[in-house]
């Protein structure tokens, strides 16, 4: 994928009300990313889709929202405070901080191998001097807060990296609420914080995100098998939504590159056409072992076991976590949405369109009403007519500018149909509906247009 | 209402898997609390109906999802660093720390008066010494962390107390990409994080919590006018989603009390039935001037206000602010919702009945599929009944007991329509369906069941 289409996807995502940036008008942060009113509506959309996939429509998984501030002894026991720390180096010209691996992926994915002297190949890329590194230092990606009348380690709380502990350390208050037993699973989507040091490639790593993570309990001998079929779940997920499968990949992540808690991760990959690395990663499935269960239980002297009531048999359940960025997913929908066609003008010729042929359940914006001109009959009753529709679906109303012009802004934001309302309207009382793709239109009666949305947006 | 009432529904909300307290298997937290499967599903619900109607559904609102992280300029420039401050007393004897608002508040409460002689009347909740405190110290309610490589002073940043500032600083991104003009809004729901020194009364109070705000900008002399307009708007859509109006009142904040902001503000309190004190704040309407505006367009040098083409007129919006806490208002839907009658027994008596007469929209579960017995034959069609419903809503399957034990178990969780497939349903392919509040029951064609759900549940 050419890294123009990556520019053009987040040009387009900045002009029309996607994604902002964080503080912008204090110079921005790098750290986050804002979402606008067309953003949050397809980032709900797609939380909507997985929620509904893996968590309400399955009679196996029940849902949580745990806190996103959670005591040191939680992170101490899960192994984060001690391995959640990636090496750092500082160039000793400008003392800029650098993640080692990263420098070193950089280096290798330049020049197709490993840089042969280590560091002292390594160019700073902050001010060009080459090979000047410190020795690198273990820092932590926690990211720390304190709570509490008075500022000591006692309040001392760490923002989650990753929503799965919230899930684990209630594992018996679920299994007692919803009286649950393996397999079963419990999903959530929520807000992780990570000190990342070099956050970049516009949504795709930033310290405040959001996940959609499920963590799946099975028995031991149960594990590989449930490993593979979500694995498969979580592939086909995409798929069904729209991503081409030309754009994705599997990736075995090998032993050495795994997170402390993991036997096996495949790593699903989008094709997101960065400059230097064209893939990245989309999201995880990991075979977490008894891991966490296990030593949660050791350091909270909570059982987090299962007790099967038919066997008389106690056990500490496998953990099979699907672990999706959610940014990065929406990142991924906009890319493999983004197409450049061409669209008849009414001198008889052609202009380049762009359309976001995005999914009609993830598309923001479902219809537009678009009266044919700013009048005062037509006006009314399309905003009546919008009005109704507005009830069940997110749907626009433009009444300004010329038709195609109209119907270019809706197609370059993904609205899957365009409602017109014409002088035709107060006779038949039927409208035109546009279909965003094929750009064919259809007479519909105004009584059916609720009908036709129903069967055409599948939502 | 009776405190009993309220420990009765917090009882409930544990045992059922409404809510959890955050990180209890290390002793818990008092900064949070977990949402459980069915408590997430009753937020979820929530936040979707006020999207619904405050933003969605409104041609001139539109949604916004900006970062919990911020610069501490944006602090700086709202008034928060400076305003944001609680005074602050700790004991000479036990040495712990409370509000000391919150002393001479709850002194009020019990004795109808002021302390006559100030603090010095004063028990310390605590150890029970009498009139011994410091001087009041100003206490940050800001939460605080660094982001970055180096924890200094560059790297300072504060979790977001209040979602409003997210939504000033993107004003005129908003403007611009969603081509709106006065008098339009912009909602957003998400978490906020403030210092409690005492946080309390179950989720009422907590350092993590979640909001649902919107900010309506008007033109300066129509102000007063949309303050007293969305007023109205956010009591009735606590009324028309089953509030009774004898549990909520409005309280005109007297200027002291009122947010540095704000030149007027009316609470909706809710009759949460606390020790000491009854009633709560549940939302709060502010006029919050041009004062937010303004001040970031000072800080920043970016021109946060709207040019009229028409008229050729250049000002800056007032704003007006509904304000929802999320949690506290499912806390009032609980408490609302929660009924104690009667319900038939096997013996031709009568039992006692715990019932949630939540609102259809907001029940966490929408309809729980019940085989009249654990059978081959029935579990099988009922399984494939409950499965083609799950594409829809959130539905329960129990075959676990005796019938009237299942209906209970859904009667206290508030689910509105419980589906017996009986015996004669191998033979009539019909289904009962119980309704929760009367617990009337009809006879259903089990293809008629996805319209009759659709019907009875609204969504």
């Amino acid at each position: 994928m050419a890294q123009s289409k990556l520019d053009a996807v987040i040009a387009l995502a900045k002009r029309r009300g996607f994604v902002f940036q964080a503080g912008e008008i204090y110079g921005g942060s790098r750290s986050a990313w804002d979402y606008g009113p067309l953003g949050v509506e397809l980032k709900d959309n797609i939380k909507a889709q997985w929620w509904q996939t893996f968590v309400r429509g399955r009679e196996d998984v029940v849902g949580l929202d745990s806190s996103v501030i959670l005591p040191k002894r939680v992170w101490e026991a899960s192994g984060h405070v001690a391995t959640f720390v990636d090496p750092l180096v500082e160039c000793l010209s400008c003392h800029k901080r650098h993640r080692e691996d990263h420098l070193v992926e950089a280096y290798e994915a330049k020049h197709s191998k490993a840089p042969e002297n280590g560091m002292a190949d390594i160019v700073c890329p902050d001010c060009g001097n080459r090979g000047q590194w410190t020795e690198p230092q273990e820092f932590s990606g926690l990211v720390k807060t304190f709570l509490g009348p008075v500022e000591s380690e006692a309040g001392l709380n760490y923002l989650r990296p990753e929503t799965a502990q919230g899930i684990f350390v209630n594992f018996n208050n679920v299994v007692t609420a919803a009286r649950k037993k393996p397999p079963f699973g419990i999903g959530q989507i929520g807000k992780a914080f990570r000190n990342e040091i070099t956050p970049g490639n516009f949504i795709f790593r930033t310290r405040e995100f959001e996940q959609m993570e499920l963590e799946y309990f099975v028995r031991p001998d149960e594990a590989d098998d449930y490993y593979r079929e979500w694995v498969e779940a979580c592939w086909n997920w995409f798929l069904d939504l729209g991503i081409s499968e030309d754009n994705v990949r599997r990736l075995d992540v090998p032993e050495d590159d795994r997170a402390h808690y993991s036997s096996g991760t495949i790593d699903v990959e989008y094709r997101f056409g960065f400059q230097g690395s064209e893939w990245g990663e989309l999201m995880g499935v990991a075979n977490r072992t008894d891991y966490d269960l296990g030593t949660h239980t050791e350091a909270s002297g909570a059982k987090l076991q299962y007790f099967d009531q038919a066997s008389g048999e106690r056990f500490t359940p496998y953990v099979i976590e699907p672990s999706f960025g959610l940014t990065r997913s929406m990142m991924a929908f906009l890319i493999d949405a983004y197409t450049e066609d061409e669209a008849p003008n009414t001198k008889g010729g052609v202009d380049k369109r762009i359309v976001l042929k995005l999914d009609p359940r993830l598309a923001p914006v479902k219809a537009a009403v678009l009266p044919l001109s700013r009048n005062e009959k037509l006006s009314p009753q399309a905003k009546e007519l919008a009005a109704r529709l507005r009830k069940r679906w997110n749907i626009d109303f433009d009444d300004a500018g010329a038709i195609g012009r109209r119907y270019r802004r809706q197609d370059e934001v993904g609205t899957p149909l365009c409602i017109t309302f014409d002088f035709d309207s107060l006779d038949d009382n039927a409208v035109t509906i546009r279909k965003r793709d094929d750009m064919s239109q259809e007479r519909v009666s105004i009584d059916q247009v609720e009908n036709y949305l129903a069967e055409h947006l599948g939502v």
